[in-house]
């Protein structure tokens, strides 16, 4: 097993820092990212086609443990059945991030966190998440005998925090935005001994397990990059991670394409698509995000630099941000279940009702590869409908059953 | 693809009947189960050397969609951390049944059925359900446009139900225990032109699903069997099917062996155990089913063949049947996510309790390879506690967090 990494480099100043635990760049406080020997790697790779084809720990700040299947999860791609045919492709995707371990996206960077915190020898490792993050870490931490601080904010749904709270996390609830927590969970990690997993770009390890996405995606479709991949956003890190698989792709063959990357928000948490459509270089913070996505529901505040890492990308790779409403998240929520058998959290499902919205003045080619990531399982949270209402009761009586199916 | 599927087989009479869809032997109303010409198969793979090798469908009753995952859902195995060492062994394993779109094991039962469904030209499948193949029924048959009715116990957990709903079922709930919607569903099927997939052993299609575990496993395992498989049964069809898996692999190459089925059931509801531990050569129902485990709270009232089948099936593989108080159950499920990092359904936990109990009189060897099937998350039930109570709420105030930190 070969590890290319060289170093950290910030993305604003270029300065290079040695592989420590640093979440910003020591000059000037820009995002860090992982820089590899990609020369070497190519050299090393040049009669292989594609990146999945590649060792798996290749392209990781981490050594791969063979036996575990972590952070390959190899997560389904299935085809869409009838949702396609309103975005106007015959060839629209959606890749199960839901099916891991802790059933959302999160598994992958924060496997690549907790193994980094264990390298650098904490004991102790805090995260700020809407949720999915925080069981995530609670999981990883407890398998490598970690102990983990989870903070969430105040209104996260019961289901997310219970299963925190069941690997063992010291879970605590935050009053106000994410970006409260997210604030708290940085001054800890400042003073004490704790190691810092929050899976926005502070963190520069976590973002490099959201690659193997893209690894998967290629292996999944023989070879190939699918030409839109839609992504939910917050501060974007998956959007990013995905690029970046992408783009080590053609780093091994140059005939390799990019996908244009779809970054999606709610109307009522939107900095990145407000930069993006009014053409501004630099995301402005969301004070008071409102929007029942809540993994969605990140107004950056504090750390704007991420929305516009995010928004930089999105441009890179000829894609556009797109917002949608409440109302509309819900309905093609609805409509992933009852249409195409999938049951996701709201959040992912606001990327569905984006390209559907999108497609309506702008419809995509027959033959577009499009690509959905669906972010988290619907188990995440509590249902929106009192069911109780909605599920009759009957007793142990056929005739009772028989005039309840002629409705 | 080559299908060598051959006729149903009553188990109890041996009387063939065509592949039709039928729910028990015109005869004498004994268990269906589906042949195959293995002769043919044996011929067609002497070449290789174990069934994960084989076609995808080859013994299968449907034909497999290569562009779909199901319901080869490529679970992963993984080893376990610490509760390994309190059964002696340090080859302990979990297969992650709960790694399937709906989020438990009936996925792959389901998706047969379903199929099947279709091709008999149903319009209307019909389940009794704890709750998972409730799940897995609405899923499947919405996305392969067909309409289902769903048939759970009043008592089933508002997360299962919430997610039948979700997909479009009709869910109705019925009171009592499962036995009663389980013949409503069967007085149905019936009488009305509405097929029957529930996973017991009354749909004989279904449990070819559960042989894919089996395919697996040996997979998982780069060849090899394991020695033990445990899983948590109410009638016993998924460990009927692994064990029918390993079986067929077995023909392929007779050097190959067949694991020790090991099934768990709750005290609360232990009829397969109770016959097993009297000698007993038929079991007897338990009308009165009382267990927190709800998807093995199956007493069996009506269909208690199913369950002698299952019994025998263990006795077949030379394998054992166990019984674990709620108590126990709990106090593994714990263990599971705080120790593992693993949150699954109560039921799941059952293998885990009963496996520790056993080894303290019965230690297993340190080289014995255990498979434990983990078969639904965490996120399908209610946590135990109330989570309210258990994490604290601070506002957005540094100094608090620290006071908490401190405790």
């Amino acid at each position: 097993m070969k590890n290319y990494t060289r170093s950290l480099r910030c993305i604003n100043c270029g300065k290079i820092s040695s592989l420590k635990p640093i979440y910003s760049c020591e000059m000037c406080g820009g995002v860090l990212e992982v820089t590899y020997d990609y020369k070497k790697f190519k050299k090393d790779h040049e009669t292989i086609y594609n990146i999945s084809l590649a060792n798996k720990s290749s392209l990781l700040p981490i050594d791969i443990n063979e036996e575990e299947p972590f952070p390959y999860f190899n997560t389904p791609l299935i085809k869409a059945k009838g949702i396609g045919l309103d975005v106007g492709t015959n060839n629209l995707y959606f890749k199960l991030e839901f099916n891991t371990l802790t059933g959302s996206f999160k598994d992958r960077p924060v496997y690549v966190g907790i193994k980094k915190a264990k390298e650098f020898g904490y004991q102790k490792v805090i995260v700020a998440s809407s949720g999915n993050g925080a069981s995530a870490v609670a999981a990883y931490a407890t398998r490598e005998g970690l102990e983990s601080i989870v903070l969430v904010p105040a209104t996260t749904p019961a289901a997310k925090v219970s299963q925190a709270y069941a690997y063992g996390a010291k879970v605590i609830k935050v009053e106000g935005p994410y970006s409260n927590a997210f604030n708290l969970a940085w001054q800890i990690s400042q003073e004490e001994d704790v190691y810092n997993i929050t899976t926005t770009f502070l963190n520069p390890y976590t973002i490099e397990g959201d690659k193997v996405v893209a690894y998967e995606l290629i292996q999944n479709l023989k070879g190939n990059s699918p030409d839109y991949v839609v992504v939910p956003i917050g501060a974007g890190p998956l959007l990013v991670g995905i690029y970046n698989g992408f783009y080590e792709n053609t780093l091994i063959n140059e005939k390799q394409k990019i996908p244009h990357m779809i970054g999606v928000q709610s109307m009522g948490c939107n900095p990145i698509v407000k930069a993006f459509n009014e053409g501004k270089q630099h995301v402005t913070p969301e004070k008071s995000p409102d929007t029942i996505a809540g993994g969605i529901g990140d107004g950056l505040v504090g750390y704007s630099q991420d929305g516009t890492y995010t928004l930089n990308t999105i441009k890179d790779s000829e894609g556009i941000a797109l917002e949608v409403s409440d109302k509309e998240i819900m309905h093609a929520k609805n409509l992933l279940a009852s249409r195409e058998g999938l049951y996701v959290e709201t959040s992912s499902a606001a990327s569905v009702a984006a390209l559907i919205k999108h497609a309506k003045t702008h419809p995509f080619s027959s033959t577009s590869n499009i690509v959905i990531i669906l972010t988290g399982h619907g188990l995440k949270e509590s249902f929106g409908k009192n069911i109780e209402e909605e599920v009759p009761v009957i007793s142990n009586n056929v005739e009772a059953l028989k005039l309840l199916l002629k409705k």
